[in-house]
């Protein structure tokens, strides 16, 4: 994504603590504080201009989100559309995904959303790519037992990566679609990226992997 | 693959116990005889006319390998191939997937191929696949710990399954490539089915998985 400097940003955000999260590691095992009710949370890492996890927040109102970005250019975009639409299930937090432990406990989370993530292609980039193992052992610090990562993307070796880096890992792969789009899978919410590339003919790979509990 | 009544086929297979292993359950837990030596030893599951199996004897002198295939009709072009090409280290089985536990015993074999297998696309079909979990379980009883199963697919609906399956089994995805023929994979032997989809454009779809050790 291009990044223009957006020098108001920063005041936009600090005006709306009621969307974008001033301090968020004071939550840090208490978000259901923050939403007022029991109903699970669902993150997204990297939630960009914010299209899907609106999206989602509308289709799904006894769901909580939580949206990480940590480029305040990019998550304007996604607060203003948050303010525009009035949706009381979702927040923004303006923060870097490496630092997601500072943010929430273990089972603060009940699934992680990853759309669309930086492909980091070049092997020595590989510890960047948010579906490296120690990005997979922070989000399981924070999920649930049980909890689930739901991935889209639509860039080939990102896929094939990361589906060889979640086994490993000894997550379960309970769905995979090769081509998301010719699929029957229903409710698809899309990404900007996904609109616009898919309408260029690239298929969208997702998956679906599950932390085992003990007891399975 | 459409079949050919063939009436000679029975005929030329007695004639060819070098390569047609007449009575196979009499090797089981010995195969190492069969061949003369101590190689590994390789199977394709449903080798159909022999081209990739054929190719792969040629490829690798120091590993064995042997193809099943039931329908004599199929199996006979794979032989008057081997009649052609005088391999040592390949031999036919004339016998049916499903029974693969007569022939084989625990740590009889180190690696399953399994290329193009029947899709079975319904869903009440789902047991036939070959990569369905009794299946899994029947390679798991002849192969050495550790062993491995190697996939090679153009069917989009077969391979998403067939990976969840694998999942589920437990089993570890080493290596997944969503487009073999622009990848990087090195000494790739086609199957007649793979040489003629893909020139017409199928994408092949190719996984390795491994049964973990206990140690793993």
């Amino acid at each position: 994504m291009r990044l223009r400097n957006k020098p108001w940003a920063k005041d936009k955000i600090a005006e709306n603590p009621q969307y974008v999260v001033p301090n968020p590691a004071e939550y840090k095992g208490n978000w259901k504080e923050v939403f007022g009710n029991e109903n699970p949370l669902h993150i997204e890492v990297g939630t960009g201009k914010g299209q899907f996890l609106v999206g989602m927040a509308k289709q799904n109102p006894h769901i909580n989100y939580i949206g990480i970005e940590m480029y305040e250019s990019v998550i304007l975009s996604a607060l203003e559309r948050l303010i525009e639409e009035e949706l009381p299930n979702l927040k923004l937090l303006n923060v870097d995904a490496n630092h997601l432990s500072e943010f929430f406990a273990k089972n603060d989370v009940d699934r992680v959303y990853l759309n669309f993530s930086d492909p980091w292609p070049k092997k020595r980039h590989a510890k960047r790519r948010l579906t490296y193992k120690t990005f997979l052992s922070m989000y399981e610090n924070l999920l649930v037992d049980g909890g689930e990562i739901h991935f889209k993307t639509d860039n080939q070796g990102l896929f094939e990566y990361s589906l060889t880096s979640f086994s490993e890992y000894g997550l379960l792969l309970k769905y995979i679609s090769l081509d998301l789009h010719k699929s029957d899978f229903e409710g698809n919410v899309m990404t900007e990226y996904e609109e616009k590339f898919s309408q260029k003919g690239s298929r969208i790979y997702r998956c679906e992997v599950k932390y085992l509990n003990e007891k399975d």
